[in-house]
């Protein structure tokens, strides 16, 4: 089939070229134009503007946008809005808030638009090789765009989850659980790194993807970690978090649902982010208050 | 080769049956005369105490053991030192202490023993069908035992760590790191129940296994689990813990490393153990104490 794709970074691009392999017509779009040159060398065709794009797809036009969620998505929304017509499908295939995906749907509904909002796993290979997703929105919709979501996924691969936001809530969950599993690794990996004994985190790694009970595909992308460096030296362990381990656990706060290991993953992240706490400061303040306990001076 | 198995519960007949299909002569043993009778209908060979089984074994001989850590596993070691000789290799494979391990290795080694301390992954399937195995100990004893190890494993699911106490070391660390992965699934698939959305557990395990980051056999198992039981409603939601858990933040705490998901894991366990807390009593007379907030009273 023919279809849009707007966002054409490291999973928008994979996903492209993983469809044109499977036989389908791509029109590429960035508002970057230096990932456009990018993607025109890789062979895309790609339309110098949303309104070029949009002109250029046949009815009932496909666009899938894998775009930043928050206002890099909200300002593709709001143009594509004026482009679109009656029957087109969006489908947002990024890291987007459900609840803004529901939004999103109510907002397309009304302008008789189908939005689908579409969670995509599986990191940069899976989008190029055969990825793994989660797409909610109305079933009429996910009928027309399922061949080509079979194309790319991995066997077994995708999921129709029914009801708007569904799709994106459960690629959040997915993220929340994949938080708590990351962490539990590093802190697993930084005893056997500091212990007694004398490990070679490769080789442990890689014994542990080979029959044990943690076996995982995050395991084996620690064992290509160690095997590039040994000890990770060139690595600093600041972990960003982009917003959907926050999301999991502001529904767990919602639903009253106790998630403490996907919350401490999260906070162990913001701890990651900083070279020093305030926290820290004011324990050590009143360490020194009741106990004079030195304090290190700062400056 | 010939190995006596000391341990015919749920993993030692399984592994005595793996060591049986490669080729091995084995011979086991039980305390449990109810464990001895299954296992002979398994077509073992076994002896009815353990002296029996030291008679019965040619020298140098291997004993294997898959016994409960601690008071088990001491009276079975007591025991076996009177009745074994110098150059005998003791093969612990159960979930010991690595500071045990390390103990039991000196002592033996007074006597011209060899222990060997072989933590054991991959559950009761990978018992009977392929194991992992992390084994520390003396190197000329392992190089006695390893053509078994490498036939009752995966293909490169063995890996010999070295010093005395770091095979069990790192199976708890393995352990520690199986808490928190499967903490964080708890909560995500928790967060997936009591959603507003309408999901198939067993549908979301499905496809989480499929291409997604968070892929693993943890993830199959919950696949299997909910394929059984829609929504579990069969289990309670109690967790035993039997000890590398508690051993792993233990390990944490003496090396001042933080292990908050894996501490949290265990916490979140014994929690599951209690019908109600005292922390919980403090908490809620507290509350009533200073704001007047209504207790529920207890009986």
């Amino acid at each position: 089939m023919e279809i849009g794709i707007v966002g054409l970074g490291k999973m928008g691009l994979q996903l492209a070229l993983n469809m044109i392999e499977h036989g389908h017509r791509i029109i590429g779009y960035d508002a970057v134009e230096e990932t456009r040159e990018i993607a025109t060398e890789e062979g895309l065709e790609v339309a110098r503007s949303l309104e070029e794009l949009a002109a250029n797809l046949s009815k009932q036009r496909v666009i899938w946008m894998m775009v930043p969620a928050g206002a890099p998505l909200e300002n593709v929304l709001v143009t594509l809005a004026g482009l679109l017509s009656e029957g087109d499908i969006l489908v947002d295939g990024g890291n987007s808030n459900y609840k803004d995906s529901m939004r999103h749907a109510e907002e397309a509904k009304k302008k008789g638009i189908y939005f689908m909002d579409l969670g995509t796993s599986g990191g940069v290979s899976g989008a190029r090789n055969g990825a793994c997703m989660m797409v909610g929105g109305e079933a009429a919709a996910f009928s027309v765009i399922e061949p080509v979501v079979q194309d790319i996924c991995v066997k077994n691969g995708y999921l129709y989850t029914g009801e708007s936001g569904s799709g994106h809530f459960l690629k959040m969950i997915h993220n929340g659980i994949e938080y708590g599993m990351m962490q539990a690794m590093g802190e697993g990996f930084e005893l056997v790194e500091k212990s007694l004994f004398h490990f070679d985190s490769k080789a442990v790694a890689k014994v542990w993807n080979n029959g044990s009970v943690i076996r995982s595909w995050l395991m084996e992308l620690a064992e290509e970690a160690f095997e590039k460096d040994h000890h990770l030296e060139e690595i600093k362990g600041v972990m960003q978090a982009s917003g959907e381990g926050q999301w999991t656990v502001e529904t767990g706060l919602a639903l009253q649902v106790p998630t403490p290991v996907i919350a401490m993953s999260l906070m162990m992240r913001y701890r990651s982010l900083e070279e020093d706490t305030y926290a820290g400061k004011v324990v050590s303040a009143l360490r020194n208050e009741f106990g004079g306990h030195a304090v290190i001076k700062d400056r």
